[in-house]
């Protein structure tokens, strides 16, 4: 009965587009307003065009390295200056590094925004880097490695295999870092990265919220736009995958892990600028196979079947990104089912679906939940300011975001299948299975 | 009875090294030379010390390119006249890349040197690269590598295995390039190349034969002593490998393959200046494991024993590099016998001879040929000639290549036994299967 009701909402909802506009700068800022007057907040974001793929070679860490050291002083703020600023004005902030992209926000009453435009336009050229905070950030960032991937079993099985999935491509970098890299960056590394890659004309400017576009354009032109563009901003070519021709499997094990599973990426492409089909069907793919609640196809034949073999099992996919990605596919086994059997039936669940396509039943499921969470993702003014950031900070219009929810509307079975069979292609795929021993061999 | 010979005669021979003199032009050109007056005949090679690792990020092959393009003309020579004149002379020319060096080399009467030195010495820094030349060749090159590898399944499971196999170290990266890549090397990639890497100081000049070291020094005065050493010439680091913590397996099917086998390469530490110890001990234990003849442990166990499974069984190691390189394995299975069972039976070979050390009579042996090898070495001019460049481009010193034979000499069956240990560790391996079609699931 719920899911009748809303699909019915769902057909009366206009497909309307949230209020956006855009513009850039001489310098050649970017600049994206979102409007939501409903309360007197902001969100101030700014995405810069670099990430751990963009790094020289040898100096994996860098670009999360120098993310943290953003929040160190300028000519005219003081090292803690930033965020203790933004945190009396009631504000927060924060930061995040991703492959292919660094990004900067600061959430604050929209009466704050020109303060926070004065400073993040500040920290964008003339950030002061102290030998004091190089080695004090580098001991915590050490730290977090070690916390966070090397004392998790988990962790460093991602690790290595994204290092084996990308034969040539920079994705094979871990955004933290390699640890003996790490230990060795210095202040002329994360220089060298930050001259090279901030500048107004490789940044987006996000501000969703109680604004209008008038005022973002006068206060930006004010703060951002005296800043000179760099002329050492290329497109962004990185080395590109070779044709993967073989599958590739890696154990790891360790006694330290409790669950052993199995973790399968596919190279999986992704959402290019006026032409997204293909990442549209791999994202309902991922959503049929593994998606979340006990309907998916692996729920049903993994979980909850007749005969189960797993606790867990789920599919991922995300296309926004510059380059190839991956599509991954994770099974956890029931205690007493070995990871062959488990890794077994998920791929014969593949191959079913490969030979037999959807459920119309179960497309049109996926297809609501999809239009349902699109309706209420207009509703978070802070998901659009990262959805635009993102999407425009790995080279996606404005018009591609907008456009993605009709291209994933308009997905057919058919395109689903045929996704399936060219990315779901194990000559491109690894797989890893984490233990905590070593099984007999057989 | 032959053997028993041969080792009387080799007791009897002394350990004396060659007849080599080294020693360095102004700016910074090292020289050896290498007296041999048996024959009225001499050996030219320049090597540089850069090869496939060291090419920019996702330029790979154009050390090799430009390695082709140094036999085009430069200020002073017409395109093909440098190997034209050579053969004029009654001489011959080549020239060879590695992921760790360039060289070249001619092979002339003795009195022909200096036109040798005058010739290479010119295309050290006047090469011209014309854009005619870079078609021409390119599409030699993507030519060389569809023959050479895109033609042989086993050729691109090693380079799928090899980029699996160094997670983070340019020794991923094909000498030959990857296609995607060599379509793109243009002039500029290749002048780029040659400006940075070609300079006395970045080169070892070595001559071999009828020749006195004052007149080499002179001639090489003459020719290599004017040239401006290049200032972009720095220590050679590149990205290291981080912790490799979980076997990796690659599987390569294609229906070309003819004869299926294993093969298994593991990360192992490369010689090092003064300390060749453990390096020693590896080429001991390649030879021990799986060395040419029907004595090695593998022959033994996995040819020609009770239950023979394989048709064909090797251990390779070569540990003259800049870093870590590989130890590998290989072994063919008999008709009618599965990769799994071939591979599980070379596992309990290495298992066993960790477990009980080699035999005392097979390590005596093997000293003893490596002994004869050495001696015959010092017969073949040219093979010293390249064992002396080789060493010195990869940053060993002639103390250390002399001092090599005595090393391997020296090194005792638990040394053999803890490398074994140490580098036998599927932890930091990958095993790729080549099969001409899938085995069915187990």
């Amino acid at each position: 009965m719920l899911r009748c009701t809303l699909a019915l909402f769902l057909m009366a909802a206009p497909a309307l587009a949230e209020e956006v506009t855009t513009f850039a700068l001489d310098n050649g800022l970017e600049v994206v307003v979102i409007e939501d007057h409903r309360a007197p907040v902001v969100t101030q974001m700014v995405w810069y065009r670099t990430g751990a793929a963009d790094e020289a070679p040898g100096k994996s860490g860098i670009a999360h390295f120098l993310e943290h050291l953003m929040f160190k002083g300028t000519d005219t703020l003081a090292p803690g200056e930033f965020s203790a600023t933004v945190e009396a004005q009631g504000g927060d902030d924060n930061a995040f590094t991703s492959w292919d992209y660094t990004a900067y926000f600061q959430r604050v009453a929209a009466d704050r925004l020109d303060l926070m435009m004065q400073l993040e336009s500040d920290r964008m050229r003339n950030l002061n880097i102290l030998e004091d905070d190089i080695i004090t950030e580098r001991a915590v960032l050490i730290e977090e490695r070690k916390q966070r991937t090397d004392s998790s079993p988990a962790a460093l099985l991602q690790e290595q295999m994204r290092a084996a999935q990308f034969l040539n491509h920079p994705y094979r970098i871990p955004i933290i870092g390699w640890l003996h890299e790490m230990e060795a960056l210095d202040r002329e590394d994360a220089l060298d990265h930050y001259k090279r890659f901030y500048a107004p004309n490789n940044a987006i400017l996000v501000v969703a919220g109680d604004v209008t576009p008038d005022a973002v354009r006068a206060m930006a032109e004010t703060h951002y736009g005296p800043l000179a563009p760099s002329d050492a901003i290329t497109d962004r070519l990185r080395p590109a995958e070779p044709p993967q021709i073989a599958e590739r499997r890696i154990t790891l094990t360790d006694p330290r892990v409790s669950e052993p599973y199995v973790l399968r990426t596919y190279l999986a492409p992704e959402r290019d600028p006026g032409d997204q089909e293909q990442a549209a069907a791999l994202t309902l793919l991922a959503e049929l196979l593994g998606g979340s609640g006990q309907t998916s196809l692996f729920a049903q034949g993994l979980q909850f079947g007749a005969d189960p073999v797993a606790v867990y099992a789920s599919a991922y996919y995300s296309g926004t990104a510059v380059d190839d990605g991956t599509f991954g596919l994770v099974v956890v086994p029931m205690p007493g089912v070995d990871l062959a059997t488990a890794e077994a039936a998920m791929d014969d669940i593949i191959a079913d679906f490969i030979e037999t396509g959807p459920d119309a039943d179960d497309l049109a499921r996926i297809k609501t939940q999809i239009r349902a969470s699109e309706i209420y993702a207009r509703d978070n003014v802070d998901g659009l300011a990262r959805r635009y950031g993102e999407a425009l900070a790995v080279g996606l219009s404005v018009q591609d975001v907008q456009d993605w929810p009709a291209v994933l509307e308009a997905v057919t079975a058919e395109q689903i299948v045929e996704a399936a069979r060219q990315v779901l292609n194990r000559d491109r795929a690894v797989t890893g299975w984490l233990m905590p021993e070593a099984e007999a061999a057989e």
